[in-house]
């Protein structure tokens, strides 16, 4: 049996997971990535779940209904080990990698699990509460169903924690920050696949001053200086920065003063409106999808806003993190929005020719990678993988004999 | 006996109030201003109050103090009428000029007040509760101790109200936004001030794009495209935007949540603590004055960490707003800190250099008023005038027959 890394990214009432071959010869740091079996998902996780896997080619290898109630995460892990044992791979589970949001001040790589770190992980709660306590449920589920397996927990938060002091503070008071009340940023696992790319296939622009645009549902930028964040646009919480498919993004700290006391809405409520009733979503009063928007922007004045508005914040950042880098090489387009919408790439570079940018049409039309002509500073559309990164990580934990024993 | 104009900057218990002679022959719109005769400042007031009243020499003309408790705003300005018309200069009271936080949506210029006006700059008060009301309270004071005076309302708010709409929006539902939650911008007396002078003294720049640095306790840049603003860096409330002496500026609003949850504050108290103990006085623990910092910065880490947290939000938010502009021409700073730090200025370009900008540093020793050099983009200090800018739109409204009727 050959074996196989498993890397979770667990939501409340789902589980996606994909599966790696461990103890190939793996290039240490950049560029090289262990290779991919499965790619999975877990939906309707406590209620009437669904399991769809798909292999390398896109091929769906297992698409599973669960129709009695009460299967959730334990059931899915279960599940998982049980199909891929049984499954004819011939792989076996061997390592367990999670995405976990948030790493807070000490994280900065990759960490082996174990009771310390995770009591370390659960003190970060109220750092992320609508997030962390997803991310590590199902970390508590290996430790009691297959207490052997070695965990690794990789952050979004920690790529970004060797930017300067300044770019991490909120003007706050020392009772404040103290508690960790800072800048973190997130996306931290896909800019850090970009740097990687960069540095393994355009090593001039790797070594220049890059901005990364993870467009997605969540959505935020990140200057990188020589393959390191100096600065990201998300903040304390993953509601801060660019506007995103159903989060505000910047928000004068005054609104929410007027949410509270003008609307009414309690803590809870304000809250669960600027995650997921607002950005795309709120502005367009119509979706959250941009291929939603760009269907209807024509003759739908609000989803031609939302696109506007997304596109100028966008564009205002992106100046922000030039300012923070002393200027620009390149900026490089990822995420689902970033990888397949042409339009938004072609008026985020129509709106950036200030900084020497020149679309080339044909190549933006066509997905690139690079989407810019002249001598200016360059675009790229590079995919991002998160989960290879994980993988990756989890392949510097448990194969560094330093970094083995937890 | 000569006509003269009351301007008024109303606070919680203190009022600064200046006289400017009125039925001068006035330049319209740009350039002009009517002649100042006295800066006056009254402190303490609710309980026992001191005036302090200054000629345009700068000498102090009355010193008084008010021992018994209970001399408010209404007693203050019954003082000043007296004092105006007793005193040997021979002007009388003739109108009296508002400086008024929030105009909202409705207000983008001077409005003469009358009842209507009144009531609609009251509902504006949730907008701006901790400035509206202090505001409007003279006004109310000045209708009924001299009803036949008129009265003239000037915004902080009006200078942005032509700014596009993707610049005033944020992305939030309908419910909300149209309830008036929106970006406003603040000192836009001070920047209409700023634009006037450009155009009167520097007509190729104020013909470009600049960016205008009102750097004081109160601080915001804004993007002026030909003198209009387009973009600025204060929200919806007077908290956004960079740090200020006791302000926080930009703050992820998962903070607000933090700080009601996991520090138990109330509503009350969060805003409190982000309006009068954040900023300039939370970072460094030591002081609101960028002097006294400046003067700790070299063995106080916390005032340097201050400084530097100030400076490169400034160069953060400077880049934005080039990105806004499509480039930059030029760079005004003023307000307290701009016109007499030369640190902060220096600081500032020294950041700067990736948009062009080269520190003269001998003319910025000297104050100015350009402080580059070079064929890029030049920086000036000009001083703002935000009374003079209130006395010119008092003449706009009064002395215009098509607007002197309310």
């Amino acid at each position: 049996m050959i074996p196989a890394s498993l890397v979770l990214n667990a939501g409340s009432s789902s589980l996606k997971f994909q599966v790696f071959e461990r103890g190939e010869a793996v290039e240490p740091g950049e560029g090289g990535a262990p290779r991919r079996l499965y790619r999975g998902l877990f939906e309707g996780l406590g209620g009437a779940a669904h399991m769809i896997v798909r292999d390398e080619s896109g091929a769906v290898v297992a698409d599973e209904l669960f129709a009695a109630d009460g299967f959730g995460h334990e059931e899915a892990l279960r599940h998982v080990a049980a199909w891929l044992r049984d499954h004819r791979s011939g792989h076996r589970l061997a390592a367990v990698g999670h995405r976990v949001v948030h790493g807070g001040t000490n994280y900065a790589a990759p960490v082996r699990i174990d009771d310390a770190v995770l009591a370390a992980l659960e003190r970060l709660v109220p750092l992320a509460p609508l997030h962390q306590p997803h991310n590590l449920a199902p970390i508590r589920i290996v430790r009691r169903l297959f207490p052997d397996l070695p965990q690794v927990a990789c952050f979004d938060t920690a790529f970004h924690r060797a930017q300067p002091e300044v770019a991490q503070l909120f003007a706050l008071p020392a009772e404040v920050a103290d508690r960790g009340v800072r800048r973190y940023g997130f996306h931290g696992l896909s800019y850090a696949f970009i740097a990687g790319q960069l540095s393994a296939h355009a090593p001039a622009l790797a070594a220049g001053r890059v901005v990364a645009a993870h467009l997605g549902s969540g959505a935020s930028l990140c200057a990188l200086a020589r393959g390191r964040s100096i600065a990201t646009t998300m903040g304390f919480s993953a509601l801060d920065g660019l506007p995103m498919g159903t989060r505000c993004g910047s928000l004068d700290p005054g609104v929410v003063f007027y949410l509270l006391r003008e609307m009414r809405l309690d803590a809870d409520e304000a809250e669960r409106l600027l995650y997921t009733r607002s950005g795309l979503l709120g502005v367009s009063g119509l979706s959250n999808d941009m291929r939603t928007l760009r269907a209807r922007a024509a003759e739908d004045r609000r989803a031609r806003t939302a696109i506007d508005l997304f596109v100028y914040r966008i564009g205002r950042e992106l100046g922000s993190l030039v300012a923070a880098l002393g200027g620009i090489d390149g900026l490089v387009f990822t995420g689902g929005i970033g990888e397949n919408d042409p339009a938004t790439r072609a008026e985020v570079l129509r709106g950036a020719a200030w900084a020497g940018f020149r679309l080339d049409e044909a190549a933006n039309a066509a997905g690139g990678p690079r989407i810019t002509a002249g001598s200016g500073p360059q675009a790229y559309v590079i995919p991002t993988d998160e989960e290879a990164m994980i993988a990756r990580g989890m392949g510097e934990v448990l194969d560094d004999p330093r970094r083995t024993a937890p």
